[in-house]
């Protein structure tokens, strides 16, 4: 039905991402068969563009502003998918939430990606790979029981995780195989809720003494900034390791830093409290530590689900349906969110 | 019933181990409560010895030599136990079947410590954590997509083991929750017995054509040393990865080192071709690699296992039962069986 | 903080259900632990009631009518949880959506308990277990092969599932140690979701002709109603199985009862048009069926969870945070979901 | 060669089943592709028959006598397989032993079609499927609640094995997604052993006293004929459930009908004392009991697997290596199987 389709309108402004890293040729086909696809790359959506080409969408993919001013102007519209990962004060959110619009984020995509990270870094730090391979340079390896001096297994380890959202998650299949006694920390889920998932609910404070290896997933919040300072690495059993793939806001880096120069904890990070990182930052010259460069989400194969998703999605909103892969906002907590865009990432 | 134990020997001399690095107290207190222990660690066992102290045991443990001339005097001997891992010539096998005593060694203890290392390497490879933490060093690091131009992730990949003994067989469940295919290559074993462990039974040059990703878990035999050079890793995808966890003899290492620094392929490997490893050798400047120092198995946790798993197998056979934990020496292969024993790994 | 609480009210009002039955002590020490709470269970909630004792509350726990009229006076309210188990149209639920109400369901207790009773179906179909059973009773038994000259396995079976819901969900753990290939229609749910749950989505005419045991887990709407009918059932494999726990509006029961009857399909079924079924109902005298007496949820320790998933999604009501036990109505589907109210089940 | 495998022989006589419904062509093919592949249907073997045709065969498919008189002329004999599913003492086990013969059976095929059986009739015991069913027929049917009075879930129950062989350890798998506590006991297996699959290792008195399901796996030995009797049912909970697949001898069957009875226990059995049962044998008239007919292994499909084992096993030791599908015979063990022939099942 092309009339009709016509006049039904998907506006996909996708900046900073190009159209073409998130969605090939199939997305774009399976968006034209239920909307009247209008394309925009060339620079930002001016109050005049928006009226011009948004403000009938009923289907807007895109992190541009839309204040109450622009979404009283879209009647139509039944969704927003945010095709970066966060959710950012960029949309007026109560409006949307009185107004019945969705208002979606495509972090799923990362959830996997990032959890295989997590899991190699964790295994890097308790079995020592990265630095077996750094003395083989060097000449100073040592062999068998004597490399594994300070070597832990995962296999029925206490693990702790702090935070259980979609990261956290993504997480437990990955360790299930290794019969693992996982405490976890997250205090916007119930106790009911984290057994269900297979883990003990603990507070921080045991997640941290009784863990051997902890991840921290936690997510930025407006009340959760730095919340794992010089305290709560002196709390952990000395030769433990954190891994942190969520954001850097969440940890008070420098005390990091201390704790692992001193060899009491170990840690791998994915994310710095600077992108990119100072050249003469200490982290570059840290013990007892491996660094990865915020890649553990951003794969190509990952990015390559943006548009499938964002498609499939869309083709339920137009059926008139629920969307089920990508994360909604939620009206109680994404006002309390504060994580910074990271480009493209 | 003391005067009984007394007369059921157990002969107890695990050189080149210690005693209490693999037995701790309630290990020794359970053979003892089965038999009348005798521990020798004090030197070579002569026939002297022998004779007085372990020719009337009815468990050995230990590698050191059981020719024929021994066994024969060994009327009472129901098992050997090798608690270095291996079987090695020390043992006159084919008078050991005929005379229905069991063989055992404890292998099965480094499965999963192996297999552990085998994954957070395969993932070091797939994701570039050692590369990226040696940029970050270096101040040459990049981010996010850029960081991953060469990155690929084992979730829903193509996989190979070549090799499905005890050790692939560890892998496998770790692998589960990535939804990889796996092809697996194993000349010793049917396809029925492949599938059934939810592998596809594939030739080698297809597990090497198809595969992004090969764990090479397989022994060293009389027949396949070397069996992977120049031209099996010339087959093989540019940017695949090896995993190398069973013994240096089954690949070419030259030819593996070549195709690494070309950049064909990247590898992680945890054995070499001579242990400790030439200060000067090649290896130590190779691109595209993992290096790590026999270091996979040989975990302080695994060895405590040891002494578990040979008290609950001696218990068994003292009780007339079959041992289950211990793996027997099979009469059909033992002879073809060509590792070098490696000292307390 | 007892003042706080005290001015901020839970209304409890479950009738039918007895609050006895589905909250235990401890249960309602949590509901008055964040909240005045007020149980109501004397009779009807006239509007005299609910002004003077509902109204004002922040959560209302039970499935009395909610009308505009009514909402509007409940400018405090947060949270509305139905404690039966489905979506009735006692609530005018877009009134909700637009003042940001939460409108909840306890299903989720029951999707566990459903899912293992309908594997038992399913395995008794499969393997005729009540059937030789009966032919013991009546001396007609016969033994081994003989016994199984219809039965089948579940291993490796070609197995369907109609709906992809709670309920076709928490089948699908159950079903995969059997490993089956699983085909699922959902006509609300994109092949990309299907697929995550690792199975074949595919249309329904595939589904039925392909399978050898299907699960009809399809909850009833405004479009399903008898959609499985005469014609689809002609269209399964001679001998195939049909597993039915969700609703019996979603068959026609009287085809599906004349396909059994002359052997060309089995089935379980544990609803039935009309509850309790007519004494003279030929379903009472079909062969090839399984009956069972709407039994398959309504578990005395799954009524008993209900208490405290609605005490902990009331706790983070409280807080301010999102409900994650219950199952929240969907402003898309909620209007076309025609369940009818099963008495106490 | 044909020359080469003309000179090999494999002499298949695997009465009382017919080849036909053990081998498919394929699996002949796959014999006849190692060795000259003799056949015989006929009647019974004779010493002459002996002699001419499986005297010099280095594979015996079949479980006819093979005294020590016979085996001292099968000089190349290397492997014996039973093709029923026990161990009998039709073959002199520790001639073979001795002689390096392999004695195997094809016991494996049936442990999943079992471990389903099992579920499937634990489920029903549990929630009350087929006493539903009966009700319906009756019109006696009670709903919902009501109709669960004494009804139970397995997931997270307590749960109990008694045994842990093949069976045991192939319904571990199933039960697993119902996050069971498990206790194992099994008098041949450590501690350690029986942990690693998962499962608690208890006394017998524990298992019972403490599991509200059991399934009773043991294989009848010398020694435990009979060891559940009244004292053990009494020693469990009242509406604890049993689920009987291995072998009648290890109850004491009408201590088991005494107990559900008067409704202590439940019970469900797939073996019985003799079979066929006596037309008057008041299991018939049991109450709180299923009754299967030796059924739960004798599947078509699982028979069908046999001819495929034997074939890749035979072509494993025609080259050498030791068989991986099929049982092998235990010398500590085989003596003291007491298994009846149970006849094509």
């Amino acid at each position: 039905m092309p009339p009709t389709n016509r006049s039904r309108r998907i506006f996909l402004a996708p900046a900073p991402r190009a159209v073409s890293d998130i969605f090939d040729e199939s997305d774009l086909i399976r968006l034209r068969a239920v909307g009247d696809l209008v394309v925009h790359e060339g620079g930002p959506i001016t109050d005049q563009l928006f009226e011009a080409t948004a403000a009938d969408a009923e289907i807007i993919i895109g992190q541009f502003d839309l204040p109450e001013s622009r979404l009283r102007q879209a009647t139509s519209l039944r969704a927003v998918f945010n095709v970066e990962g966060n959710f950012l004060p960029n949309v007026d959110y109560s409006y949307c939430f009185r107004a019945g619009i969705r208002v979606l984020n495509i972090s799923p995509v990362f959830a996997e990606p990032v959890a295989e990270a997590a899991l190699g870094m964790a295994i890097d730090l308790a079995r020592g790979i990265k630095r077996s391979d750094r003395h083989f340079r060097q000449g100073t390896e040592e062999y068998g029981l004597a490399a594994n001096r300070e070597a832990f297994s995962l296999f029925h380890q206490d693990v702790g995780l702090i935070g259980l959202g979609d990261l956290g998650k993504a997480i437990l299949p990955l360790l299930r195989p290794f019969g693992c006694r996982i405490r976890a920390y997250d205090p916007w889920l119930p106790d009911e809720y984290v057994r269900a998932l297979g883990c003990e609910a603990a507070p921080l404070d045991e997640v941290l003494r009784r863990s051997r290896l902890v991840f921290v997933v936690a997510g930025v919040t407006a009340e959760n900034q730095g919340f794992l300072g010089a305290q709560q690495f002196a709390s952990m059993q000395r030769g433990s390791a954190i891994v942190l793939v969520s954001r850097a806001a969440v940890v008070d880096f420098d005390a990091m830093l201390d704790f692992a120069d001193k060899g009491h904890i170990r840690f791998a990070t994915d994310v710095f409290p600077e992108e990119p990182l100072s050249s003469v930052h200490r982290a570059r010259r840290t013990n007892n530590s491996v660094l990865c460069a915020h890649q553990a989400g951003a794969l190509q194969s990952a990015i390559k689900q943006i548009g499938k998703m964002v498609a499939a999605d869309a083709e339920l909103i137009m059926r008139g349906l629920p969307p089920v892969l990508c994360k909604p906002a939620q009206p109680e907590t994404v006002g309390m969110l504060r994580s910074k865009p990271v480009s493209k990432t």
